[in-house]
């Protein structure tokens, strides 16, 4: 059952098409929308997900008459750099790409935000398009953030570059490891629990057939949490205020990611800690009872953790908070949820009560009861 | 005299101010535009031009309250690197630039380029300012192209990206060698070329002032320039027609720096044997007689060469060419002048009439009559 997404954003607005089966007609979307036959189309993959769904998207592309080029680098956050960078612009203008030329991503939210910005940049922007992997890229393909990464800084040097169209093939996830889908579920569960109770507790009650990949509820999970990112980004494209509500959890969990290094958590393992700590804080500011029991149970029905482990210290949390800028002279900004489906904007919180909320997350918070 | 060219881009817009003196008075200019006294700025510039100018801007800015962060990069194209990007990348963020810090160009074509593209991808964008300290940088600071390049060619990774302001201070032109002044006034007369008569032969009537770089002449001169290529772009910021007729020169131009390999000739230099062999082409197509003596009349009254050297070869010359793109099947596109001030996009011509015009170009010109 196809489903497509509208994400609104005037000249720049796009569609997202979910559904199974996708990959083998990517050339038919292709010519839907305008893409040239002379000019070649460069095919930015990585080498765990080009094995599986490589040949499937090229040959599609190659019997419609497209001229494909391929760019394949390494799997990982690693291949977020200047230099990976420099390596997939090299294929570009090997590959003879020009201005009616598109970089199409086909892997998850790393080859998605490489990609992008590499389509960003070739000749100042050309045409980008999305073929997601991952359950996490529904959340990457939504905003046009493109980035690579500084060795000192992540997604620090990047770009709003809107992509042509997202082809969200639900086959391509089928060879998915179980960490990733679950992963890619808490940011998910996330969108529900910043603007959709319903949808919140959907994603627990249908927490099995998710994690089974489950076609019909991935499909409408993927649809939700595609609608309400672009909902949010439409009303705020270029992350003036709204958009800040997409960072529930991401504070905590952008600490613990730095601290544990790149690669112990996974960005959604991370994040579900943090939306744990979220909820803690709520309770510690009286703004939702049982909010912590909640946000948890639908987080572990998605086999995500929200105990902060004992080797990521204090300190180091504290330290790389200050780091992400969220504070100001002894007190930070948190999104901080008042129900299920629900979050506000917090400033002014002091340091101290963050560090009772690490010390609580420890305890897998029961020492907030 | 202060003159202030707006450049029309809707929200783009911008200023650009033109006297002398400014530099000293840089920090009021910030303050008018609103730039952030918390916030640190950043100042990109090379290191032939920051040992005349940049204590005069740091002094300006740091007495007023603004905190500066300075990055001096190599004088030369070769600046112009994602290596170097991203050591000014590494300046930034060590600096602790934030969303509502600017990046300041105090330089010429390569450092604009260069600190533009880094404030363009910087947190996926901030504030550019620009401060031009050649005459060449009158072309650079109209149009919101920014730039690196790629090894394997010229300004290929880049993006739009509007300054909110230019500060073009005449006084730091005293300190161009005048190889550089010349390369620069042929981008003037260009402007002139394409657009307004009047304005080329108030060029040729004034280059003696011009040369000395006589503050009146100068600014009256850059003023014309700035304006004419602000219309031009405002009619076509993204670059979909129009604004080829700034490439002027640009197609013969550009395959003379390539063969002889950058640095022979500075691109000033290239364009104008480029702009001389364009009115030949115009003569050879009976579209304007005696535009090739008008022409040149005035390019060498800049100190400006014509002749093409013999050293570079016409097949490599028609190979760089046919790179260039404008090449479709043994014919090429030219923007070919109809009347000192007026010119025209003509497609279609063929290779071998390429061949003829460089073959008269070598000789100054004579050949055709
Ligand atoms: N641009 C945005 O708005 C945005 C939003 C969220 C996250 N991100 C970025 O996304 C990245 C994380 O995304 P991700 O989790 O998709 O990472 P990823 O692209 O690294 O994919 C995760 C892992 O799964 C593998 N993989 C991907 N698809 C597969 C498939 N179908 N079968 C088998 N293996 C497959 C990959 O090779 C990788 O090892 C981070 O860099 C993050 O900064 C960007
Ligand atoms: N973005 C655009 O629209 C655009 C337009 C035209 C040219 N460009 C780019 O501009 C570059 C050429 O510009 P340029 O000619 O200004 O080059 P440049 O910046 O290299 O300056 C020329 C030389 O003069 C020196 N210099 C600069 N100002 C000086 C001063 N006041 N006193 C003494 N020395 C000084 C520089 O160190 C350099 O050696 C090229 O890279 C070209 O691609 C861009
Ligand atoms: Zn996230
Ligand atoms: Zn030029």
């Amino acid at each position: 059952m196809m489903r497509t997404v509208h994400v609104e954003l005037g000249e720049r607005s796009y569609p997202i098409y979910i559904d199974s089966g996708l990959l083998p007609k990517a050339a038919a979307y292709l010519i839907k929308h305008g893409m040239s036959m002379k000019s070649p189309h460069l095919i930015v993959t990585d080498d765990k997900v080009a094995p599986y769904h490589l040949e499937t998207l090229r040959t599609s592309l190659e019997q419609a008459g497209f001229k494909t080029v391929v760019s394949i680098v390494k799997s990982g956050e690693g291949s977020k750099s200047l230099q990976v960078f420099e390596e997939v612009m090299t294929s570009a203008i090997q590959g003879g790409l020009d201005r009616s030329s598109s970089v199409i991503a086909l892997g998850g939210g790393v080859v998605g935000d490489l990609a992008g910005f590499v389509a960003a940049t070739y000749m100042r922007g050309i045409a980008f398009i999305q073929m997601p992997t991952t359950i996490l890229a529904h959340d990457s393909s939504v905003g046009g953030k493109v980035a690579v990464n500084h060795p000192l800084a992540k997604n620090m040097i990047g770009a709003f570059h809107q992509p042509e169209l997202v082809l969200y093939d639900l086959d391509t996830l089928k060879t998915l490891p179980p960490r990733e889908v679950s992963a890619g579920l808490a940011e998910m569960v996330k969108h529900g629990l910043i603007k959709d109770q319903a949808f919140a507790y959907w994603c627990k009650e249908h927490a099995a057939e998710l994690l089974a990949l489950d076609q019909d509820a991935l499909g409408y999970g993927l649809q939700r949490g595609v609608s309400i990112k672009a909902e949010v980004v439409s009303q705020d494209e270029r992350e003036g205020g709204l958009r800040a509500i997409l960072n529930l959890g991401h504070t905590i969990g952008h600490a613990i990611e730095a601290v544990a290094g790149y690669g112990e958590f996974l960005h959604g393992e991370a994040i579900s800690i943090g939306m744990a700590g979220s909820a803690l804080l709520a309770e510690a500011l009286s703004r939702g009872e049982g909010l912590h029991a909640e946000t948890t149970a639908m987080l572990k029905a998605l086999n995500l953790p929200v105990v902060l482990p004992d080797h990521l210290k204090e300190d180091d949390l504290m330290a790389a908070m200050k780091h992400d800028k969220k504070f100001k002279e002894g007190t930070m900004i948190f999104v901080v949820p008042d129900s299920i489906g629900s979050v506000s904007i917090v400033k002014d919180i002091p340091e101290q009560l963050v560090r009772d909320i690490l010390k609580q997350l420890r305890k897998g918070g029961e020492a907030h009861v």
